[in-house]
């Protein structure tokens, strides 16, 4: 199928738009006739650039308040009509989409609704050009795709058709079964968008918070197969108005864009099981390889500078890890507990410029059973891949960069592997059979997100590496609201937690980004905590208030809350579990770590105690 | 009366909080929870540290989910309250305030909330404390006032009184007017927030877009106006949780609470003849001066560098201004035209350090009929005084600085008037008898606004300096909305738009601030554009794209559209009247001038064209 994107939908001006839709591989655009209207190019040199882009401009949109109206105003909208057929013709544009009125002098009369469709319709058709009808969740007399059906189907002519929009027909919560029953060839296109469950006026909603598809809770799965079943075949169209999207890098958002159409034409693939007749799977949908389910990490590395290794490495010292093994051609070490590795990247060329005297999460590795199948599936969804040295003799271990620029590794560690990338790394000490602070593995990763690209990394980490969202939240840091939204595989055992400023400035320390953590699991939290203590490691101090307010509103004994407060340790509890933790103090500004103790099902990460941990870091700072 | 402001009202530690509360001159805060369990300081340093601030803590909150609970939950109640007792009486602090349940376990049973209430009031009167019920909007089985009231009147107990908010209250719709038939004394509390009048979610609405009285929609002068005739004597106190609140810098949030409280208490003094018995008249209420009303621009001041002179110079040459004379002894040059009036200040130390090559406006001169008056009332609404040379001869002229820094004089141009600030200047050149552009004033000032600060500018321009708001706009700009609220003095003579960036950033040109305009009034817009082009200067290039638009849209003869498009000239027209306007290009990256025509009553700024000025300005930026 073809794919398209309004142009309302990117950031910039019209050449930009065009051009970044391109680029993201899109074969046309719906033209928004503002972003016309205020840009210096004529219809015609906008038609040459699209051409030369390979880019059609497969809808011209929106002409508004055109049906059910007194005679004196139809008048008027036919002299309006004709000029913009004028500029449809010299676009080259075929199809116009005209949505249901708003207007106050609009008649309920559908009789006259079809009548005037049916009049601006045959001005079209001698134009050589069609309208596509559709109903505004907010139009005044129709705001039902299945009313403006019933108007299309009475006027009853072969240029008038309907258009059909996922934001006007779910966000009113109608049932879309019933696109089924309208013919296909009478659906002249099809707008897509997604949106957040949000409780607002529908007209605000639609204007500041749509987003593409999978960034959102409509099923666009389910709605889309409605289309495809009724046998639509002209393009999947992104129409989404976001105020965030309005001021991102074009060229970003469209890549985002493709990214999540791709994703819903595998789902759609997939679900066509239960195709009629088989419509879906004849369609040309995207079908990359299946994700595979990361099962752990294989390492995160950090990339450290001179000033900041030593206070990295002696954080990881206190917290039990031991330098196991230094790599082959390359000045980075690996640290190892259990299952948990860090590898400490003295000298990543990619993150140099940005350390400055700061530690970084430059890269996560997954455990995967099939590394290529995981790296051609990130690529065929659009993650650029990090083109990476290696010596003759070392892994050539898959990487794609996250929309963070976050590394992404796809891995199989175990040693009997010729693919290993352990044995990338030379020995240096065999690591002691006992843990000391009894470290397992890493629990989660935590990453503060650039505030333009969060919605494209929620989808990035779900869609591309197999993980599921989680809940969400929203935790007051002494400097803003910042919203979190963690991601995990079906068991747990990969977990990222992606975090951004909810303004995109503003969280625990005044002026600086939010920092990363890496959270390491263990099986005895008070018996790690002592250990760190008698390795010399600080523990993130944490105020007696909380602790005097934890006796207040929980029935843990008096001995366990003291426990807790001589040990720095946190506490939650939910009706599947508790979960135990202890941070340690910021290392330079942007990472600190934390150890987690998890008990039953629990399946969170103590988001009542952020603000806590955040409020700490920020008192810390202060020293 | 006393004023208070809740710690989750302001940005920062709880440090951070209380020194900015007491700064600002409030006699109290609210101790938000949450602010104190992340502290590192105990209650009893947190009470000394106010102690020394001169504040008390008025009221400790929340406490939640205490009342209608079966009786194992409400055991557990009582022990959290006696361990916040404990902590309340650390703090001195004297009224908890206890919101209505929302526990899915609470009970619908007015009896058994009474009940358990008495009974919590009865441990609290036993430790010297009282307890304040609230009625949540979103309250499980409470959630109006009336009903809370009701509960509260039923316990009948001497420790136990209700709290009055007006956004519970409001948000919902209730009516205020019950209010009055609550004993005063009965009325523990009082928490005020306004909000924008949003349809969507009230818990949402609620978290996020509380703001400060007279920012928002809701009538709290009626509203506190029942609470004063009930004979309620205790703290007025700001309760706002507001998303660009809790980032921004807490003493400037500060001073915009308690200046939105003493304008509120001028209103309440002002509407205090409606008053039941005299009793507001009574109370100790903010009186400042009455506002005046600016009849006109006195001056708009523009700081220019060497860099960016030549250029502003250049383009009010060529819009028909002379300049008639120079400073006595400042670096300042005025230029006139009819009676608008710009000073080219090329030495204005306030900005040399933000000018850069720029121009900016750094002063709007107003004209008043008693300016001692007005910067007396400036001052007592807390705007800060600037501190400003003269000379001997020379006049005081009065200045305060606008939030977002612009300093603003109030002023008699007059020239007979003794006060006059005309006379600080030499004459270089009498005034053309001719304006040759036909400029007869200036018609309005477009300022951008620092995103932290534009509910406080909105508040600041329509209270501080007698402006009334006018109806607001979002505006698509290439690389972002902006969000423009004008506003102006009765007759329109003084017009100031105030915009902001809706996301803190993106605009017109990408990662620029939106620029500053200054707009000329004229009677003839087509001679002004003449005149323009022929003394040299250049227009801002407007698309044909638009006057085709233009043409398809409107009755508008041919010819008239054809002379707008040779003339760059915009047209915008309402049931009041129509507007005609051209543009300068940028001057530098942050200055443009306008010209407009007004006819009829038309009263805006042609707000449907400036998304077409935007994506000008950046086309001609990319030159």
């Amino acid at each position: 199928m073809r794919r398209s994107v309004a142009t309302v939908s990117l950031s910039g001006t019209l050449y930009e738009k065009l051009s970044a839709a391109a680029r993201a591989g899109f074969d046309g655009v719906e033209l928004f006739e503002d972003d016309l209207i205020a840009s210096p190019w004529s219809p015609a040199q906008i038609r040459r650039r699209a051409d030369d882009l390979g880019l059609r401009i497969d809808l011209y949109q929106p002409f508004r308040d055109a049906e059910a109206l007194p005679d004196e105003h139809f008048a008027r909208v036919l002299r309006r009509a004709a000029h913009k057929f004028d500029v449809m013709e010299a676009l080259g544009a075929s199809t116009m989409l005209i949505c249901s009125s708003v207007s106050p002098v609009a008649i309920d009369d559908d009789d006259l609704a079809a009548a005037q469709l049916r009049e601006l319709a045959e001005h079209a058709r001698a134009r050589g050009l069609r309208i596509a009808y559709e109903a505004l969740a907010w139009g005044r007399h129709v705001s039902d795709y299945r009313h403006a059906w019933r108007i299309v189907a009475a006027a009853d002519h072969p240029a008038l058709g309907t258009c059909i929009d996922s934001f006007h027909i779910l966000s009113r919560g109608h049932d879309p079964q019933a696109i089924r029953e309208i013919p296909g060839d009478r659906i002249f296109f099809l707008q897509l968008a997604d949106a957040p469950e949000l409780v607002m006026d529908v007209l605000q909603w639609s204007r500041h918070y749509r987003c593409f598809p999978g960034q959102g809770g409509f099923d666009l799965t389910t709605f889309v197969g409605h289309v495809l079943a009724a046998g639509y075949t002209g393009p999947l169209s992104l129409e989404v108005f976001n105020d965030v999207f309005r001021q991102a890098d074009a060229d970003r958002t469209a890549v985002d864009a493709m990214r999540s159409l791709l994703v819903l034409e595998e789902s759609l693939r997939a679900s066509a099981g239960n195709d009629r007749a088989g419509m879906v799977a004849d369609l040309d949908l995207c079908a990359p390889p299946a994700p595979v389910e990361p099962t752990d990490f294989a390492f995160a590395e950090v990339a450290v500078d001179h000033t900041s290794a030593p206070g990295v490495e002696r954080v990881l010292t206190a917290l039990g890890f031991e330098r196991s093994g230094h790599h082959r051609s390359k000045p980075v070490h690996m640290w190892t507990q259990g299952r948990a590795r860090v590898l400490l990247n003295h000298g990543d060329a990619r993150v140099a410029d940005t350390l400055r005297g700061n530690a970084l999460v430059s890269a996560l590795a997954l455990e995967v059973d099939d590394p290529p199948r995981s790296a051609a599936r990130a690529e065929q969804l659009r993650a650029p891949r990090i083109a990476r040295d290696h010596g003759p003799s070392e892994a050539d271990l898959a990487a794609v960069s996250a929309p963070d620029g976050t590394a992404i590794f796809f891995c199989r560690t175990a040693a009997t592997d010729a693919q290993s990338w352990v044995t990338d790394f030379l020995p240096m000490r065999q690591p002691a059979p006992q843990a000391p602070a009894g470290i397992t593995c890493i629990d989660h990763v935590g990453l503060a997100q650039p505030f333009d690209h969060f919605d494209e990394a929620l989808l990035f980490y779900r869609a591309v590496l197999g993980l599921r969202l989680q809940g969400g939240q929203e935790l007051a840091a002494p400097y803003g609201l910042v919203r979190s939204r963690p991601l995990s595989s079906a068991d747990g055992a990969v977990r990222i937690a992606l975090s951004v400023a909810l303004l995109g400035r503003g969280g625990s320390v005044r002026g600086a980004p939010e920092p990363q953590q890496i959270a390491f699991a263990c099986d005895d939290i008070f018996a790690a905590s002592r250990a760190v203590r008698a390795a010399g490691g600080e523990l993130l101090p944490i105020p007696d208030n909380y602790y005097d307010d934890l006796a207040a509103r929980t029935d843990l004994d008096d001995a366990l809350v003291a426990r807790m407060r001589n040990s720095d340790v946190l506490y939650d509890h939910t009706a599947r579990g508790t979960f135990l933790h202890f941070y340690t103090p910021l290392i330079g500004d942007r990472l600190f770590f934390e150890v987690v103790q998890r008990t039953g099902a629990y399946d969170g990460y103590g988001a009542p105690n952020t603000p806590v941990r955040m409020a700490a870091l920020r008192a810390a700072a202060q020293d």
